[in-house]
């Protein structure tokens, strides 16, 4: 590596982070006149009380709002194409993406449909997707309303098309929004199981990126810091989960490892998912990694054993002396979340289904497995399947 | 503080890091069709060939150059004045700073006199500055051939009124480069006196940024690792000009330095260095913040005890005892660049200039000041650079 620190930084979202903060997005310098606002189709936004806000803070600003709330859990092609029509029939001239990863990522495919005037699935480069590339996009203002995604920072969607079971991952640099309101009062009443779920994804953008071949020396920076941050407060979010100091905590590891995204790049874990939540979308993305996690990360730990020990270091706070120290760090940390018996299998996989998996897995998204630390074969993916299966 | 982790990040800069990536210039997305050059008149740009590097990318990358080749050491009014008719007559429509702090603060400056039409003094905020605000400014692509300044990545430009005696720095989000080129090739010939004063501007940046009131989560991820790579290469360095991995982590150190300075901001050290830089045009802002290091964090070590011994953690991977650990921790850094000597009446200053020091600096930057961890009065900066005087 010596000579060879080559990489580049490029992360142009307004990141405004802090309690309260959805209030004050009047005083930000909204990039639109007129809101499409991206709501789930579940009613919490409602409930909660937190669409009022933003709508007020809106109106305060001088913005008008159209809302549109039929996002489902595992945004859809025909869900993007529905929310287009809407933006276009009501000449939105931005999108506000508010809610989980599904919420967001929508919000993004949305902008990306208006501004390139297109179906969503030409511009998705991956499977049947047309590849075309995104040239610009509507501006958009994420705000995420749980901790793990890191869309709201990072220049990724994942879509899901239901008619070929493909869920794709797709970036461009227009698709880094304009300004990211992460306030961690809207976590507060996340439950805590989907807190697990949700703060393992995080954890895993930053240590897939951090044994990634798209490493960088400000992902490692960006990636120790979450790991750090979501292996001391996960736990006490997940346990106590009125405790807002660690609902902070975990909040802003989650958008670090959201600009690890945006830095370096996740690896085949991540693909290894998608197929997953592909063939089985009443699977959260969460709960699936977490299942993958420790066949996968076992079988890279003779590749990447100094990265494994500094991250089993940042974890427990404690020199490492072999890199199987990460994978009982992780253990830990999944036995303290209640999540450390997720079994594929809990979810209906079936071993007969590992064959169509890998293939989709390296069909959709060869270019996650291809940052792996080493180059996985077809029998070692089947194997980490395997392994997670029951 | 619990409970009240309130920041924002946005440094829109797009950085390209890398041995050798200003040959690469045609290839990046560059801001305009005709670009002002700004070097310095010291003619080292053209002897080193750095200036033909970046004539024939731009060339290849059909963009037309003239080139402003007049800038001083000190960053003078007049210096941008002339830029800005430079830039307005061959009708520029972005700037490109190729050298250390001083051109790439007077590339900045002239890219503001130029886009907001009026002079640059009229947008200095502080002493007897206009204070008007800086609404736009022309792009600017910052190329820096010394690792110290950060401006490279930050919103700051300096700039001095012989005039008036003042050295103000000045900033606004339009002043953040467009794109930011460092290329440690271009610092493989500084020699190692400059090389230790503009190092220690970089270490400055971070540990003053760290200690600072201003400070936020993600300005003290960036300094400590700036602290950090500091403390181990700016050595190598300095002792051993050639080492092109020094050369790189110190360039990179001095970058993620800039970022502390675009996430929090200087202190009270370096208010009190502009104002011994605008008394003493001769005396280099490295060798003066050297001067004053000493006896200016000694007065805060019982301020920030717990922030002084992370600093020296970091730089000596040691657990620290006591706050003091970072003050020997810096003098043994500071002896190892063969610095530690350094005095301000090596530089001609006299005690009978304190008062006149401590107006300027309260004058011109007062608002440094205010970041300090405590506020320090009249009698307690006059101290300050009395200790720093012999």
């Amino acid at each position: 590596m010596r000579g060879q620190m080559k990489f580049g930084l490029n992360i142009p979202t307004r990141l405004v982070f802090g309690s309260g903060e959805l209030k004050n997005i009047a005083s930000l310098p909204l990039p639109g006149k007129h809101a499409l606002i991206v709501i789930s189709g579940g009613g919490s936004m409602r409930r909660l009380g937190y669409l009022d806000t933003l709508l007020d803070g809106l109106r305060q600003a001088g913005v008008e709002s159209t809302v549109f709330d039929q996002v489902q859990p595992n945004p859809t092609v025909d869900g993007v194409e529905r929310g287009a029509d809407c933006a276009r029939e009501s000449h939105c001239d931005f999108v506000v993406g508010l809610g989980g990863g599904s919420t967001i990522d929508t919000a993004k495919a949305i902008a990306v449909a208006v501004a390139m005037n297109a179906p969503i699935w030409n511009f998705v480069a991956g499977g049947t997707g047309g590849g075309q590339p995104i040239e610009r996009a509507l501006p958009v203002v994420a705000i995420p309303t749980t901790a793990g995604t890191g869309t709201e920072i990072d220049l990724w969607a994942v879509i899901s098309n239901e008619a070929t079971k493909e869920k794709i991952g797709f970036g461009a640099p227009a698709l880094f929004p304009a300004i990211a309101i992460v306030d961690p009062d809207l976590m507060m009443s996340l439950p805590p199981r989907l807190t697990a779920y949700q703060g393992f994804d995080a954890f895993f953008h930053a240590a897939e990126g951090y044994i990634s071949r798209a490493h960088t020396p400000i992902s490692d920076l960006y990636a120790l810091e979450a790991i750090r941050l979501l292996y001391k407060y996960l736990p006490v979010a997940v346990n106590d989960p009125n405790n807002r100091w660690a609902r902070i905590k975990v909040a802003w590891a989650s958008t670090l490892a959201g600009m690890v995204e945006s830095t370096s790049c996740c690896t085949g874990q991540h693909a290894l998912e998608h197929a997953l939540s592909a063939h089985y979308p009443r699977l959260p993305h969460g709960a699936g990694l977490i299942a993958l996690s420790q066949a996968y990360f076992k079988t890279f730990k003779n590749d990447a054993m100094k990265r494994y020990m500094k991250m089993a270091e940042k974890m427990t706070q404690q020199k490492a002396a072999r890199p199987s120290d990460f994978l009982d760090a992780l253990a830990t940390m999944q036995r303290e979340c209640g999540v450390a018996d997720i079994r594929l299998s809990d979810w209906g996989v079936t071993p007969d289904d590992f064959e169509a998996l890998v293939e989709t897995a390296t069909a959709t998204s060869q270019a996650m497995l291809d940052l792996d630390p080493r180059f996985l074969n077809r029998e070692e993916l089947i194997q980490i399947y395997s392994q997670a299966y029951k």
